[in-house]
């Protein structure tokens, strides 16, 4: 028989960071030692409180469905910290516990876009953005993050991108593949657009936590009017090295809750119990070890990025935020495709292409840094050893 | 501003069965005894050596995203099950793990329902079945489960559904709402239908090891020539006791896997990676755990057959899987509502009005018996005298 696949299916291309991958695992198969830096999540094992939260939750017997809004004690836990230390005054009944970032994003976009909606979202951008508003029948439509303003909006390119059609803006800082934080002068900027043009705003804090150099994360739902418009998601996964956990969150006003529920509970009911019992565990008592990790992020960093601007013909800017590098390889005169192939091939190192992430990213290869220090000086030799034979090929 | 809510979402109904649970927990929370015969799932605690595989896993460092389609080991392991249980040749690369059967559901329709499709799907029915294809702009069609033929198709009625619109047929047995369990005849004549339509099956089989009396369960995509056209789904909820854990799967060929897997990474990543572990835990290392609980299921759902078909003014089958009994209060004279109202008020005791499930509800409650065998004595005493009530009031 012939296979039935519904169209929509079409519109979500597969993901370029997992051919990366799957082309280093095969290497590693094959008995080579390949270098990973094309994976977006923490090599950090999770907190062990963390972990005997859930053990000692699941020993209780909360192995059942909770609420499909969330375990009320972790909907107020989450509620408590974006006042704490977001200064927006949520309520428990504002908070939506989901699956990962990955569901929040999608129940927030199947909640407000119509089918040929517009969404403004970034470019490069973490591809969720694109396919799931493809998926949905809306559109995405790219605002430009350039390197040569940080990696800062340019709010009258985000002005000039707006139609009758558009719904919303999706803002990603600390920035995944770019590692910019957003200023607070562009926050106030996109706020002020939102509100003169009726937009929502899909704010994705997932890399919040990790932000070096003395800058401060803004949550942009904290300005003044902004609440009301504002979808402030964040999860677990990065901060507290828990991406293998699937626990995230939206917060937003209650009416967008209910619709969003409604999503989620059909999706996948809830999270899961003793999962988020560890939630609770994880916001409550920290102690220092997620400021550890981040030290360890900054260390290697900043390694990093002093050896790559060593390297004739690429260099990169040193990132505020996240953990990533996004390597400048325009001089060597090779697409980023191109150039990846090469790098894994001929020196064992896995970077994605930054055209990955839209057309913005080409000319870019995106570094995780979230391998050891021992890895990363490896890794970086590599590098060094095959741009030059690049620019001598040339 | 005004909410910008999608049209979608009115397609989407709310529960009504968390309507009545939630009744009925703020009956409890005013000091109310209530039985809770509204909620479909275990009473059980998970099987003691499936949480010591997940704490096992999480002490092992398993905290991190596995592949989207699932971790390697369970993929083999439920492949390994489908073939030994089900007498159905499934490869691993024919699974994809999903946080529970709600996406797996989520997952097999997004990827096969175009909108204006038809999908043919029970009445009684779990609405989700009603609900996601909505969502997605497809139609459901009902297709009647008949207390007079126990809760079997009529095949007669199935193809006269059919249009040229009809893309699949949802098949759900053990089945909830009604407890019935579709016979060896029905499922080869579903079977005939769906290859001469080219039509794909949709397979729910979630309840597959709760079933009594000597009942086989048989799964469809094990008859000649449906291996290729059916969605096999499950997952760990009902068996094991897990449904907080959140794990299930679908049996698929390949290429519908690709697409459901496009659906899944972006939607949710992947379930919890020890999660997984736990899962291959609960499929390899199962004792008489899964008895034990079947056991008590069964003297329990034997009472309460016995005592409500006692009752003058209502009865009910003997359900032949699941933890359901589909009551017929048709004659009391009142709607399912009312009557689902009225018992939980004067009586406390949560049943879910049958409408609740589809048109072809209304005139039953369903009583699931997922409650202590002294609840359920209890919750019999208590339908008996308010049943005498309604009955003096008429």
């Amino acid at each position: 028989m012939k296979y039935h696949i519904a169209d929509r299916m079409d519109r979500m291309a597969p993901s370029g960071i997992r051919k990366v991958n799957e082309k280093a695992l095969a290497m590693e198969r094959a008995g080579e030692h390949v270098i990973h830096f094309e994976i977006g999540r923490p090599d950090f094992d999770t907190p062990e409180y963390i972990k005997q939260a859930a053990c000692k939750s699941l020993a209780d017997g909360n192995v059942h469905y909770t609420s499909n809004f969330g375990l009320a004690e972790l909907r107020q836990t989450i509620a408590d910290k974006l006042g704490r230390e977001n200064h927006i005054d949520y309520k428990a009944s504002e908070i939506l516990v989901t699956v990962g970032l990955s569901e929040a994003v999608f129940a927030v976009l199947a909640s407000t876009l119509n089918e040929g909606d517009e969404i403004l979202v970034p470019d490069p951008v973490w591809l969720n953005y694109i396919n799931v508003p493809n998926l949905l029948g809306a559109k995405a439509v790219t605002y430009s993050l350039k390197e040569e303003s940080g990696f800062q909006m340019d709010l009258e390119e985000l002005r000039s991108k707006i139609t009758e059609k558009t719904r919303a803006v999706v803002i990603v800082t600390p920035n995944n593949p770019t590692g910019g934080v957003l200023s607070q002068n562009t926050l106030r900027q996109v706020a002020e657009v939102a509100i003169a043009n009726d937009l929502l705003v899909i704010s994705d804090e997932i890399y919040e936590r990790l932000i070096y150099d003395g800058e401060q994360h803004l949550s942009i739902a904290s300005l003044p009017g902004m609440k009301e418009r504002t979808f402030t998601m964040n999860g677990m996964s990065k901060a507290y090295a828990m991406d293998g956990w699937r626990l995230g969150y939206v917060a937003a006003p209650e009416e967008y809750i209910a619709a969003m529920n409604k999503f989620h509970q059909h999706n996948t009911t809830c999270a899961p119990s003793f999962v988020q019992a560890a939630g609770v565990a994880a916001l409550t008592q920290e102690g220092d070890e997620v400021a550890e990790m981040v030290k360890e992020y900054r260390r290697r960093r900043d390694y990093a990025v002093a050896a790559i601007n060593d390297i004739p013909g690429i260099h990169c800017q040193c990132p505020k935020g996240a953990f990533y590098i996004f390597i400048n390889c325009r001089e060597l005169g090779m697409k980023s495709a191109a150039l990846s192939v090469y790098l894994l091939e001929h020196a064992k190192i896995a970077l994605v292409p930054g055209d990955v992430f839209g057309p913005g990213g080409e000319g870019y290869l995106r570094m995780s840094f979230a391998n050891s220090y021992e890895n990363v000086v490896e890794g970086c030799r590599r590098l060094k050893e095959a741009v030059k034979q690049v620019r001598q090929a040339k």
